[in-house]
């Protein structure tokens, strides 16, 4: 079990393994346009100037990422993730006065949105005469909430959403993230209840065209993607305050799971949570010991 | 190339392969409930009476199916597919007076919608004063006319809407669908447009629990999901016009694959796109000619 104590971020093969990730991923996209966002929303919401009150900053990570199959990208693996409870972090954040990098996969739930219908238009408006919409007044609150809420927090300059799709640009972004937030030292935080894939198809290894399906069975083998919080707490922000997530099945393993990751990336919690009970329960795992949240609003509002 | 021109639906295996996916299928839900739609939704719009007008009724099929890798799902394998040919399509269908009954991936484009930006709420609407909700002016004909159209369709009846997810219900779903057009005989379409799975992990193979990441690389073999339309063709539905889609993302075998499936599985028509130019362009095949369909509104309102 030695191998499981030490913290892996000693060994050079991880490092190897993360620069060999990101020297043949796919070149991410409008990386200047994030990079200017990013300085945009570090001036606007931290200030080293003694004068100005600076507010905290956390970057939550939501939703699944998904593994492209093939290049010209017809089938993908991906993760189930509604991004509930990324969004609803992201607005308790807010409130307790943080800032907030909001990393979330295209698609998935948005802060201020949660109680909204999925069909939201068709739900919930009807056309009350030639003109003008209604909302329906049973979710007329609601609405007004959500759009205010988000307007408010949107034009503070308090709230800046970054989405992404696959796994490759999930990890460059997060470490344009990180590298912007370094910067802030103790006063950044890494919320990281993204739901991030484990294995991946190396973009060289992959087929071009789409997989051809009149051959029989099809045989896939998919490479380990490197544990990128190591990078992250050695290398781009190592001074940031680390919560990740844990996400198991089987409940016999999850606390076992937990504490390896506790150790091996010396995160500063684990958030350690069973797909079936989610909802309703989570255990905070750190060195100080486990506390059981239980619902309701199963939120852990983290103090750095 | 024999092989490829007999109708492989006289040979015995394609038959045993369909039995078996669906005998090993895990059960679907909620099965009296759709029943019970399908046999009001014919009611309402299709009647054997000489004296009262009936309407055609076409089966849309839209977005793509999932391959769950666990039982307890937190992986799956997905197709890349936004619903919106099958939405717009839906859209055409009904102004051409036709009634719908809409087979769609959940979360994917719905009939009414296609204009409208993916984060609706937060970007049309705006709080005009405590009590009241405005629509953007640049907004507003599109959201009332999404809002007013839809609920027409929805109101007379016409259009039901049925949601999936995994491949297993796709597959269970429009047998039922099929089954239950099968009395309309030729007054009864299939426009298959959703992107269908054509692998899979059977359900008694799959892992119950998450699958661990870390004992290395993963190795998986998928199956071939049997070709269901030879069923549709043969058993469920055989007095029925089909539609069938086909999506290559190499434009050299485009053609010769969309030919292979009109024979191969008898249908009447075959639409085939190449991924890189869909939206601009399609090719209808059938047994008499190809004809090749451009952009504006590439849509094939097709004749019975």
């Amino acid at each position: 079990m030695d191998e499981i104590k030490d913290s892996a971020y000693f060994q050079d093969s991880p490092c190897t393994e993360i620069k060999s990730f990101f020297d043949t991923a796919p070149p991410l996209k409008d990386v200047i346009e994030i990079n200017r966002k990013l300085e945009e929303f570090k001036k606007r919401n931290h200030s080293s100037s003694e004068h100005k009150r600076s507010r905290r900053v956390v970057c939550i990570t939501s939703g699944g990422t998904t593994v492209p199959l093939e290049q010209r990208c017809v089938r993908y693996i991906d993760n189930f993730s509604s991004g509930h409870r990324g969004a609803a972090s992201t607005e308790y954040f807010l409130k307790a006065g943080y800032s907030v990098i909001f990393l979330y996969r295209r698609g998935t739930c948005q802060p201020y949105c949660r109680s909204l219908p999925d069909d939201l238009l068709l739900e919930c408006f009807d056309i009350t005469d030639e003109l003008n919409i209604g909302v329906n007044p049973g979710d007329a609150e609601a609405v007004k909430r959500a759009v205010s809420e988000h307007h408010s927090a949107v034009i503070k300059g308090n709230l800046l959403k970054l989405p992404f799709t696959t796994i490759f640009e999930y990890l460059q972004i997060l470490q344009l993230i990180a590298l912007s937030m370094r910067s802030l030292g103790s006063s950044a935080m890494f919320y990281l209840s993204a739901a991030v894939s484990d294995f991946y198809v190396p973009w060289e290894a992959m087929m071009v065209h789409k997989i051809q399906s009149h051959t029989g069975p099809l045989d896939m083998r998919l490479a380990q993607v490197p544990k990128m919080l190591l990078a992250l707490r050695k290398d781009w922000a190592p001074l940031a305050f680390c919560i990740s997530f844990k996400l198991e099945t089987d409940t016999e393993i999850l606390l076992e799971k937990a504490d390896m990751a506790l150790t091996k990336y010396n995160v500063h919690m684990v958030v350690a949570n069973e797909l079936l009970t989610r909802k309703e329960e989570v255990i905070v795992v750190s060195k100080s010991g486990n506390i059981t949240v239980c619902r309701d609003k199963n939120q852990d509002g983290a103090d750095v």
